[in-house]
C-alpha cells in the first residue's frame, strides 16, 4: 500500500535533523510558506508534517511567531501509516500481543497495564444482590433474543437520553461484549480485501479482528489530545477506497485523547462526501472528567455511524454484555449475531437492566469518574517527578490510560520487562501499530483508586526508567 | 454448481412412477443389476438411488427378495442436493427463518417447534443455588481466560472420559453456545468460496452461518436411520473439492438419526483419503436412550475433527455455555474466539463448573433420558394412531425431534400455520433446507415429560392434518 504519505518523509526529514542536533531547542523551523516554496510541495503537506512532529511532541506552535523546536515536550504521537496484511512480520506481531497479555494476566501484578478497572472500584456487592435476585426468575434460564433481553434495551435507550437523537430500546443490540459488536459491524459494512481505517496507535484487538476478516487495515495518525488526524484521513481517502473507519472518539486506548466537537463534525461531512462509514468505539465514553462528550451517532443524521459499547469497562468485565447500535442496518445485524452466537447470556443481562433501572448506576459513574480523576491529579506530578527527562506522557481529560513516550534510548518493551520483573504491569507500545513507530512508548492504565501502593508502583517505574537511560 | 447427482434422477423417475400409480404399493423393483445394465448406469449410482428412495420410505427391502414399493412406510428422508449461493432465493429462506422461528417464540405456545427443552425438566433450582454461591466469589465479575474457566474445562474433560481418547482440560476451548463453537470451526477451516458439506436435511442455523461466511454449501441426503449417506458422500467428493463436512452423527436435528460406528469409521477414512476435515456439532450426543454413541472425535486418530458441543440442550439455554476440541488448531482457535468475544461470560461456567463438579449433572442427565423415552413412547403410537394414512414418522434412538413427512397433498407450512392458529408450534420442513425436498415434512419436538396438554396437542395435530387433507 505504498511507502507513506510525503508529509511523513518532510516529517522524518525534520525529526532527523532534530535529532542529529542540527535543528537544536528553541530554534526556529521555516514558515509553512517557506518550506512550501522551498520544497515545491503544497501547503496541506507542510502543514501536516507540522501537525505530525508538533503531535510527536518535537516541535511547538508559538502564536503569532511560527513554529520552533521543542525544548522538553509534554505530550507525543508518534503516527505512522502501516498495512496489516498477513504476513511473516504480522505473525510476530500476533505472538507479542499473545506473549504479553498472557504476562500481564499474571495474579499479584499490579495491573497498570490491564484496561479492567480494579475491583475495588467496581460494583461488585449490589451486582451480587441483584444476581440472587434474577437467579429466582424463570427466564433467567432460557434464551434471550437475538436483540437482547428488552428491559436492558429499554434501560440503555433510556441512560443514553440524548435530545440530538433518541434511542428506542429497538435501536440496540445487545452483544457478548463491545468485541463482539466490532466484530459484527465489521463483517457488516466490509467485504474481504476492503480497506478500514484506524486511528493509530490502535487497541491491538481491533488490529487482529480487522486482520482476522481478511479486511485490510490503514493506520492513520492520532493526536494524543485531538485523536484522529483528519488531514492525515484526507490524503489517505484520496490514494485508497476506504470503506469504513473504527474510530474511539472518546478516551481512546492507548492514546486516551478526546476528538473536538468540530473535528466530529468534519468527519461525518467527510464519510458523506467519499462515502464511507463509521464505527464508532464508545467503550470509553463514560469516562469524562469535565462534561460528557457527543458521541458521532448522536450527531450522525445521514445513518453513517454504528456505535458499539459496552458494561465490560464501567460496571463488570466478566459479564461480557455489550451493544451496538446498527441503525439501519438493525435487521441483518441481528442476522449475522444469530450466525455468531445466537444470543447473549440471560442472566447478566437481567442484572444490568435492574442495576440501570434502580439508577444506581449513574450514581456509581458518577463517584467512579471522580475516582479515577483523583488518581490521574495524583500520579500526573508524580510521574513528571519520577521519570527521567525526555520522557513525555499524554494528560487525557477522561478514561484511565496514559500514553508515555519514553527517552529516545529507552524501548517500551525492555522497559515492560523491567517492570514485569518488579511485579508491575504496563503495556509495550509496540502492540498498538504493526509499525514500529511506538516502540520507544508504554501505556500506563490508572485503572485503581490513588493508594500507596500505586504511588510506589509509579516510583519504581521511574527508577526503572532511570535505570535503562544509563 | 450442476443440477443435482445421476441416482437423484433416477431416484426421481421411479419417484414420478410411483406418485402416478404407475408402480403400485406391493410392485416389485428391477433388481440393482437388473436396472443398471438396463439403464447403463454404475451399479454405485443406482444403488444410492434405491437407498434414497427407501430413505423416503417411497420403497422397502426385502431381504434374500429385493426392493418393493411401499406400502405405508413409517419412516422417511427426503435427501436432495442443493446449493447455497446467496441469491434472492435465499433471501426468501433466510426471510421464511425469521418469520417462523420468531412465530414460535409467542408465549403460551404448546412449543413442540423448538428444541429447548421444556423448563420443567431443567434443573433450574440446582443452578439457583450455585448461581447464589458463585456470585459471592469476586471471580464471578472478571475476565475468564478467552479458553475459558479452568474448573469448568476440566470438569468437561473428566465428564467426556473416552477410554479411546482420554481429554485434558487443555484440549477445551469454551465458546458462547455451540453456535459460536460451530461458526469459529467454520472460520478457522475454511475461506470464502470453499464448499462445505452438511446433511440433508440440515439446522437452518448451521446452513446461514455457512452463508453468512461467504462458504458454499452442499447438502448430502441423510436417512433418518443411518443419518449422512456415505455413497452419496463419495459421489459428491469425486465432483466438488470439500473442505469440511458439518455433520451431526448422534442424534441429528431435525431426523433424530444416529451414524452407525461402522459409517463413524468409514467417514473418517474418507477425510483421510480425501483430506477433509470434520466439523463433529455434537449438541445431542447426550440424549441416548440405548448406550452412548462414541463420538467421531473419540474415534479419530488422525486429528481431523473438531467437536462442538454446548450445556443449551441439556441444562440452561440463557446460559450461553458450549465448547470446542479445536484439536491441533487449538492456538489458532483461541485467537479467532479473542477477535471474535474476547472471552465468555464468567459466571454461568462457574455454576456449570460446581454443577458438573458435584456429580448431580450425571445423575440428572440419566433421569432425563429416561423421561423423555418415556415421552417418545407415548407420542409415537398415539401419533400413528391420530396422523392420517401416508404419513411417516421418524423413530430416533434418542433426542427429542420427530421427523414427519406428511401425506403428499400437505404441506409443512400449511399445517404449521394451522398447528399455531390452535396454539401449537411445530417447525415446517421447508426451514431445514435452501431446496423445496422437505416441503412437506414438518419436525416436532418432543421436549417435555408426557401430560395431559401434550396428548391433547398431538389429537389436535393429528385432527389438523385430516382436516387438511379434505
Amino acid at each position: 500500500m505504498g511507502n507513506g504519505f510525503l508529509y511523513q518523509q518532510i516529517s522524518e526529514d525534520i525529526h532527523a535533523q532534530i535529532a542529529a542536533g542540527t535543528l537544536k531547542p528553541g530554534d526556529k523551523l521555516p514558515s509553512l510558506r517557506g518550506l512550501s516554496r522551498q520544497r515545491g510541495i503544497s501547503l496541506t503537506t507542510v502543514s501536516q508534517a507540522y501537525a505530525q512532529l508538533e503531535a510527536q511532541g518535537y516541535i511547538q506552535v508559538r502564536p503569532q511567531s511560527g513554529y520552533y523546536v521543542a525544548a522538553r515536550p509534554t505530550t507525543l504521537a508518534t503516527p505512522e501509516m502501516a498495512t496489516l496484511k498477513a504476513s511473516p512480520a504480522l505473525v510476530g506481531h500476533d505472538a507479542l500481543i499473545e506473549q504479553v497479555t498472557s504476562a500481564l494476566r499474571q495474579p499479584g501484578l499490579v495491573p497498570l497495564g490491564s484496561t479492567i478497572l480494579d475491583a475495588s472500584l467496581l460494583p461488585n456487592k449490589a451486582l451480587q444482590r441483584l444476581i440472587q435476585q434474577s437467579s429466582r426468575q424463570p427466564e433467567a434460564y432460557t434464551y434471550a433474543p437475538a436483540a437482547g433481553h428488552e428491559a436492558l434495551r429499554r434501560q440503555i435507550a433510556q441512560y443514553s437520553l440524548d435530545s440530538r437523537r433518541p434511542l428506542l430500546a429497538e435501536d440496540v443490540a445487545i452483544t457478548n461484549g463491545c468485541m463482539e459488536a466490532l466484530h459484527l459491524s465489521l463483517r457488516l459494512l466490509a467485504q474481504p480485501g476492503d480497506v478500514i481505517a484506524v486511528e493509530s496507535p490502535c487497541f491491538y484487538g481491533v488490529l487482529q479482528a480487522i486482520q482476522s476478516l481478511g479486511l485490510r487495515t490503514l493506520e492513520i495518525p492520532a493526536s494524543p489530545q485531538t485523536g484522529l488526524n483528519l488531514d492525515a484521513l484526507r490524503e489517505a481517502l484520496s490514494q485508497y477506497p476506504i470503506t469504513a473507519v473504527v474510530t474511539v472518539p472518546s478516551f481512546q486506548n492507548p492514546l486516551g485523547c478526546c476528538m473536538p466537537l468540530e473535528h466530529k463534525q468534519q468527519l461525518l461531512t467527510l464519510a458523506a462526501q467519499h462515502d464511507f462509514q463509521i464505527i464508532e468505539d464508545d467503550i470509553y465514553g463514560e469516562f469524562y472528567f469535565g462534561n460528557p462528550p457527543p458521541t458521532l451517532y448522536s450527531l450522525d443524521t445521514q445513518d453513517r455511524v454504528m456505535l458499539c459499547s459496552s458494561f465490560s469497562k464501567t460496571v463488570a468485565p466478566g459479564f461480557r454484555v455489550g451493544w451496538a447500535l446498527p441503525g439501519r442496518q438493525r435487521a441483518r445485524f441481528l442476522q449475522l449475531k444469530r450466525m455468531t452466537s445466537l444470543s447473549t447470556a440471560t442472566l447478566p443481562q437481567q442484572v444490568l437492566a435492574a442495576y440501570l433501572g434502580s439508577g444506581a448506576y449513574a450514581r456509581y459513574l458518577r463517584r467512579l469518574r471522580q475516582r479515577l480523576a483523583e488518581t490521574q491529579q495524583q500520579a500526573l506530578p508524580l510521574l513528571a517527578e519520577v521519570m527521567p527527562s525526555g520522557t513525555r506522557i499524554s494528560q487525557p481529560e477522561g478514561g484511565f490510560v496514559l500514553w508515555i513516550a519514553l527517552p529516545a534510548s529507552l524501548t517500551g518493551l525492555a522497559f515492560y520487562e523491567a517492570a514485569l520483573a518488579e511485579g508491575i504491569g504496563v503495556a509495550p507500545g509496540a502492540l498498538f501499530s504493526t509499525s514500529p513507530a511506538y516502540d520507544h512508548c508504554v501505556r500506563l492504565s490508572l485503572n485503581m483508586a490513588w493508594s500507596p501502593r500505586l504511588e510506589a508502583a509509579l516510583h519504581t517505574l521511574g527508577r526503572i526508567a532511570h535505570q535503562q537511560l544509563t
